[in-house]
């Protein structure tokens, strides 16, 4: 399949049609790890790397992995790639866009026979949005050395373990060991994908550099106050756990709000056994805070904490906040974020810079070796819908983008620079 | 059942726990309006007032009333009881305390063969939690004349209409509306109720004057915003139904402690479909707006609404609230209600005077003649739960009251100050 005569835009968005055929759902976009559908959609990324020049294999955590050879033998490798896994009922932009992008970035250098001093492997993972197992990355792990024992027990809702979903699927678990890469092979891990955000859309921009994947905190925030009539009791007397959480919500939006690098939601809130004619004794809110800034996002958490414990004490309440999740940010490599700088520079683009909210397989990979990030401006900042969408001409930028960098990347510079 | 040589009010509580024991549910108390367990309490109800002097029947709402005569035929009379219904799980003392003690108060006239310028009747009425059909204060309503045609189509959860039950009850729905009482053969109605509330509680008082029985407003009010990632969305680009929620919760608050007359209670709150990760699209909150004044709920709710409407054009969302209950407040006759406080000096007590947040019988029977309550201190102002509690001591004081103020009570000092 070749898109002569055609931007290479229209062939990326070709191929995102294409490929968003392989669906559990006939009507929608469902593609979970290990799945029929993850199978067809693998098939169809290798045949797309083979057309592209590249040798192509699964590897033990079913990663579609195709290898375009360096100039030179012993050449270091650079990763491209995202994820072709997807939510239930998603859009086709999530993780697909970043692989086929990058099949086509070497599909570029192919067709001219371009070889560069350094090996590309464009990486399609197949557990990115930790749909089916409660474990997630596992593909970015792997390579990283980061798959512990236990992984392959994690079981889906039907009891089937990952391990035993990995041989059905013709994936061999114990070789998942043996993928961890040598980081002095690995140059760095370079992905497209999705803003999932409305930035680049407010600033009129089509494409955006990452600085860092946020580190996130989740917490469950459980208020205790005290039950009561809400006829008979009057406002002086009462202990209203739901006040009290009105007021914390507030506090967790105003602490955000006073952090530029700091995202901060309460995304759920529930009076347990509540009803319309009692004083709430319980509430109960969630919390999800994330930043760039692991720093910036313990200091405001401890914060926080002071605040509720002062909301609480002033209302005669009790308060108890329950981490559930902790997971550290991963910055993005200078060496890598500056060559995507050079490369919007030579596109006569403004270069605008932005944290990703949203977790990624560079979560894993920053573990192996430098990671950067590409985003792509996408309609409403929407994601995870089927009306998540792209612009061809966005694509096309992106892509353009992507052959340039490679075009310009100096293995040594990019060592150096990420030391 | 004579209780000489004890106090009246351990001749109360005596009897409380005996009426207890009818129970739909052999480990609680459950006695909904026209079941079996109803029946037996109004048996013993009507055993209790003719032991205590008076001529017993059972009405076409199943209230039943004991009647006490005057020293003078054609004499007005003094209605005085509560209900014998309950809540699901209850407590024993709400609605039964007030039967039994006017129960007491006349027995304790009868033992001295006293006969009082009016006559007394004792009022059991079943329907006045409204727990098993969608209509409540039945018989209440029927003495007042104010049962509308469609009131005996309202529906239990078994689909039996308030026609049937009363039928299979033995009860004749058709006698209705043949109820209604002449407003001038009616002096006016008394109760006593436990308080529901920590106000005497906290005063340190055994009982207390009821002002009113509050008016009452209840709202959903539905607020919407914009759904985003929790990861990707700038604080300043989100339109979060919750937060502004929370403002508009802390906005409740703040309106209730500013009137000393009302009380608002946010009792629920959701954001449907929400998760951790993800900005409310929309939340959803219950309001219940109390007051024994019309003018000042009615001037809150318009301030809330105002109020609302602000906070969310400043962040972008709306807000719009339904209303689903409104009922006028009932305030207590001052004949009636200076009669009680004059009973209270004569006890050397200080009196108390507060608004009932709940609903009573009286709420109905304003409509017929003047109505007032005493309100009897509880245990943590709980009610509605099995751990519903009031002392003896308390009792006897409510009851020596009653019985103190039938003495006193001059039907034509009422009559003119009730005007």
């Amino acid at each position: 399949m070749q898109h002569t005569g055609t931007t290479l835009g229209a062939g990326v968005m070709a191929r995102l049609d294409e490929l968003a055929r392989h669906s559990a759902d006939p009507d929608g976009l469902t593609r979970l790890y290990l799945t029929p559908a993850h199978d067809a959609a693998a098939r169809q990324v290798a045949a797309w790397m083979e057309e592209a020049g590249m040798s192509v294999r699964r590897d033990a955590a079913a990663t579609v992995i195709g290898r375009y050879e360096a100039a030179i033998p012993g050449a270091p490798t650079l990763l491209l790639g995202s994820h072709i896994d997807t939510v239930r009922d998603a859009g086709r932009y999530d993780g697909n866009l970043g692989v086929v992008v990058a099949i086509a970035a070497v599909e570029a250098l192919h067709r001219t026979a371009e070889r560069l001093p350094f090996a590309i492997e464009v990486l399609a993972f197949g557990d990115e949005e930790g749909v089916r197992f409660p474990v997630t990355l596992t593909g970015s792990r792997a390579l990283a050395g980061l798959v512990g024992p236990g992984f392959l027990d994690a079981r889906d809702a039907d009891g089937v373990s990952l391990g035993q979903a990995l041989t059905g699927f013709g994936c061999d678990p114990a070789g998942l060991p043996a993928l961890a890469r040598d980081p002095a092979a690995t140059l760095g891990y370079l992905e497209v994908h999705i803003e999932q955000g409305p930035v680049l859309e407010d600033a009129g921009l089509p494409v955006g550099i990452v600085t860092a994947i946020a580190g996130a905190s989740r917490l469950v925030v459980t208020v205790e106050g005290r039950a009561g009539h809400a006829g008979t009791v009057p406002m002086r007397l009462r202990r209203d756990a739901l006040a009290a959480a009105a007021e914390m919500v507030l506090a967790v939006e105003a602490e955000a709000n006073a952090a530029p690098d700091l995202v901060a939601t309460v995304g759920q809130i529930e009076v347990p056994r509540g009803a319309v004619n009692v004083i709430p004794a319980r509430t109960r809110f969630s919390l999800d805070l994330r930043s760039p800034s692991d720093a910036v996002r313990h200091a405001a958490l401890a914060r926080l904490r002071e605040t509720w414990e002062a909301i609480a004490a002033r209302r005669g309440v009790s308060v108890s906040a329950q981490g559930s999740y902790d997971e550290l940010a991963a910055a993005c490599a200078p060496g890598l974020t500056d060559a995507l700088a050079d490369g919007i520079a030579r596109l006569g683009l403004g270069p605008l810079r932005l944290p990703s909210g949203a977790g990624h397989d560079g979560l894993a990979l920053a573990g192996l070796c430098p990671i950067a990030m590409l985003f792509v401006r996408c309609a409403g900042g929407l994601s995870h819908s089927p009306a998540e969408s792209v612009t061809e001409a966005d694509v096309d930028v992106a892509t353009r983008l992507l052959v340039d960098v490679l075009r310009h990347l100096r293995p040594d510079s990019l060592a150096r620079s990420s030391l």
